[in-house]
């Protein structure tokens, strides 16, 4: 990978699953980050309201190359 | 959140994919426990039949207010 | 469960989601052993490319018996 | 020791410290628990409220003797 | 395994081993609980008096299937 | 919570407490950073002078919505 | 030790204790692997069947040099 | 820092909390040890007597320069 | 328990069993350190020669009361 | 230390050590940020390429004092 | 990355440094495997003689392309 | 390795490397330490001062036979 990479931490959420939490989360942090290069799965939580699931919450690790 | 609050360790599983197994074990468990307010996903695993994924099985945090 | 057991580690890849990765690398692991009997998610990463998600990652631990 | 105990893991909240949320968290479980004889500190969060820390929450596992 | 279960937390004691803790921890707990079908270590303690190991404590993670 | 979140890590520092220590930093991020939410104490050391605790220091990670 | 090593993971079972669990894992791989060096104890299960264990369960990471 | 430095681990008790359990901890190690400069916490806990925490526990490793 | 405490790491081995490494570093230890109260588990490794266990060894966390 | 810090965390990358990816990351990152004071190893990982390590990667955790 | 990669773990030994028994144990087990990717430090260890370092111990996990 | 062994926490430091500040700890031991068998790095931090690294320093566990 060559070159110096910063890595921040986020944390998407949507109402039908991980899978859509982490997308969401990658697509708004590529308002302001550019050179995304990867991410790792931190941490998956949820919120519950009568009985189901009603969020999903993903924590990501996100890596960028520093320019 | 104000309040005290007890966790629960529960297992879901489904024959189709993780999300699935979240959904059936907050379910299931909301037949016995009211004020769910969030879950943690703590371990993901599955069962394998005749090389192909058969189950899969997730371990959930669940955390509901003491009344 | 009986007998003595190998547990080795292997990573699937897949464009969709963390499901279909886990999918494929069992396809893939059951072509050359037998027996496989269960799997432990190790580990959830991605690619990113253009500001989304380009690949699902999944490192997982797959047990099956030693004959 | 001697004897089988039990251990639940339960979440207390304080607008004032870490040890108030530790202290509701015992005395709440103490209305249904009886013998309980220790306790494990988990996790520290808390929720932030206009730039303030706005509540402590601890997470404790504690243990009593089963009868 | 299909279905939902439970996890619980248990300690067993015993002043000969952690084998000996272990099935006193299972044989306790299967007066109260029913279906129980497998247990993880999650933890291994003991005493000392008088310069001697005088009692291994066990800590069991529990799952039993709801019903 | 739904939306995207971002969490960064501080260390805030206190010649009284964690409590104190935890405040401090808090309230430092708050100058800079909008829309704080909640925290997660990752870890807590201290400095030592003259055989007594001359500083405690709190590493927390704090979360906030990213607009 | 000096060369170079391989680690493998292995599960042994018994019915009676831990120990037999290690022994069985380590004697059958032997019949495959020369020049095993030393193992490591990774995880420790087992199976419960009518209220009593049935099973222990041990995941070993064992070592052997390469030739 | 430069140097070698040794690191060892001690538990300090408090009837009241758990700063005070630390500040025990210190204050009782520098009877025996000079050049104490840096603890990290490594385990909080506590016993419980009729329902009310009756004492704080707190482990820290401790680390000092050797002459 | 009140006071303060001081843990050590000690590794005790046996060709026989982890309870009997587990005696042997005890009452090894107890040759120069009284007071001993508690030990916690911290590692389980072992030998091999020969295709068989030959080692059983097990590094304990022992606490003892500082006077 | 006294005052409020702030950590990130980087990756460095080199083709001849971890020593060498850990000066390189420092240095790129002091472009930007000012009063850097220490830092901390979170993973070591590297690339290969035609069975020889091609580059080394050490992922650091980096402090600096908030103004 | 695309496509399904298998995990191995191996370690390398080396008199001078964690570096040259990093690279030992990538050279000795590209004799043998194919389409090594990248690897993971898991473990450093050593054995020390007469009062010094006389070997470096490094764990890696390597991965490679299943074909 | 038969008998029972002691493990402590050392710190060493280097301006040059890790490999430098692991040797200086080992030597620093060996002056009161005999019989020192085996090290395990815990730790890998150091100082920055004007934008470089200014100290490398490693924390080991040293394993010695008790006599």
């Amino acid at each position: 990978m060559s070159g110096v990479y910063k890595k921040i931490e986020i944390v998407g959420t949507s109402p039908t699953s991980f899978a859509e939490a982490t997308r969401a989360a990658i697509e708004e942090a590529s308002k302001s980050i550019r050179h995304m290069a990867w991410f790792e799965v931190v941490e998956q939580r949820g919120a519950i309201k009568d009985g189901k699931v009603s969020e999903f919450q993903v924590t990501l690790r996100v890596g960028f190359k520093l320019e």
